[in-house]
């Protein structure tokens, strides 16, 4: 990135942050002013819905969508966020890709933990499967522990019996509940965002006192991800989130699984929100966009083809 | 791949093999046949031509190219192979980007073994910055052995103190000399196309007696990738070389290069040739133009900002 893209990066990533932990409420606060400087595009309609039982955004492009759905979850860690502070990311892929996209307000800790958010998020798909769309043309995405989502969200479906979507994009994904990865030391003080001590007082609220040694909480080391659709992971080099992202994907190599993992050198967790800002957060969404479109469009020619 | 797409592939593999080990020649002959089926674009412009001392083909789109060029290495074991039998390959990847190519005839094993083919990639890469191109504006490709020499020549320029190209493309690299991978006996038997025996014959022609533990034989066990431009590399999930590419990513991870692992499940060695039969193939391609875009573009960006 250019010295003028670190800047501006650096002064929206500045937020004042009182001295010792933040209440829950701080948290919300800060996440939501940061993520309202992110960039929305304007060629989007937005409109206010509910999706299995829980409030959704629905965006779409303002010249209308194509056919095929994504189902988008916001990051904040399971604590923080909503579909309005991930609506610069669901609005740049849905811009980018024709798509329809539905965010739906899943529950957060600590009100409501671990299973909460992925019962929300499976209702979220189960609807979309009753009002007869067809999962062929229905895509996964999500950012950080929303990234986590797509897949969690996958595994829970399969349990289910429920016919799997399309294809999965997770930025950044937040798999691994255990924190076992190497990253969360080797990257720790070079990553810019995240510390272990971050992550762990969030992951604490959203765990509850649940094992964190179970596919639902730590996918990167516990999933077998037999028969899943194709993913698309993307992550920055320096994050300490990087080796969920490298586990998981080489566990999808063993399950026989497509997947594109997608790495860039020296930007921040979920870099994809400074599209406009970033160049590497625009070429990356641009690639997030083609992988959907190729696997709606083949996910559509195949359920034609089994007709 | 659906059936139709499988039985296509299929009758294009199956070669009339003779029993035992086949001479030089009846490997040269046998691979051109095979890739003689295979589609290339009616929509580019190939002429004959030299670069650095050797024959190459360059290749355009037949309306004119978009600045930025393609340096091309073919496939082939080091020991067969030629511009004309990727053809394909790059013709696609022309007809994609709009990037006008040069595939140069480097020399090939036995006759001419390690490191004659990264000598004469390299004397290609120099003739092209000696005409005036800027290597922002150069990306490298190849598949196969041709995929190992993206990386190889890109290791040589810099020892050379040469600057890199802007990117690197490679489809099924073989990076490994040493054929230390656990995908070499894990997918023994499952890979349609290569056995281990298959590759050390060929491989063998082109060590000729040199010792493979070093980085321009086996970078995915021993080269420093430090400053190396941003990588894209799709393999199959089946094939015997995959471990190839994943360590090499690993290796390109741990040096803060950008890079894309991008694996297809269930495809034979260089997928990307069944380009117009195999819906894989013209989704890879498709990837993989959106990519050397993109790099072609940041590139001249950056060069243009440092003016």
């Amino acid at each position: 990135m250019s010295k003028e893209q670190r800047a501006r990066i650096d002064a929206m990533l500045r937020q004042p942050r009182p001295e010792g932990p933040r209440s829950v409420e701080e948290l919300r606060d800060g996440f939501k002013a940061l993520m309202a400087g992110m960039i929305v595009p304007d060629t989007i309609r937005v409109t206010r819905t509910t999706l299995g039982h829980r409030p959704a955004l629905y965006i779409e492009p303002d010249n209308g969508s194509r056919a095929g759905t994504i189902l988008y979850f916001h990051g904040g860690g399971f604590v923080f966020g909503s579909p309005e502070t991930a609506l610069s990311l669901t609005g740049h892929l849905v811009a980018r890709t024709g798509l329809g996209a539905y965010s739906p307000d899943y529950r957060l800790a600590p009100e409501h933990p671990f299973p909460a958010a992925i019962e929300d998020a499976l209702s979220a798909y189960r609807a979309l499967l009753d009002s007869g769309l067809d999962p062929s043309a229905i895509v996964f995405a999500g950012d950080s522990a929303g990234g986590g989502l797509t897949v969690t969200t996958c595994l829970a479906a399969r349990d289910a019996g429920l016919p799997l979507p399309a294809a999965i994009v997770a930025f950044s994904p937040g798999l691994d509940a255990t924190r076992t990865g190497e990253s969360m030391d080797t990257k720790e003080g070079i990553d810019p965002i995240f510390t272990r001590k971050a992550v762990e007082h969030t992951g604490a609220m959203y765990l509850a006192g649940a094992d964190p040694r179970q596919p639902l909480l730590s996918p990167a080391v516990l999933a077998d991800l037999t028969g899943f659709p194709p993913m698309l992971i993307q992550v920055g080099s320096n994050e300490i989130l990087l080796d969920d992202s490298t586990r998981l994907a080489a566990r999808a190599r063993a399950a026989g699984v497509d997947v594109i993992l997608d790495i860039t050198a020296d930007v921040p967790h979920v870099f994809q929100s400074f599209a406009g800002v970033l160049d590497e957060a625009d070429e990356a969404l641009d690639r997030a966009a083609l992988f959907l479109t190729q696997r709606i469009h083949a996910g559509r020619a195949a359920h034609t083809a089994a007709k």
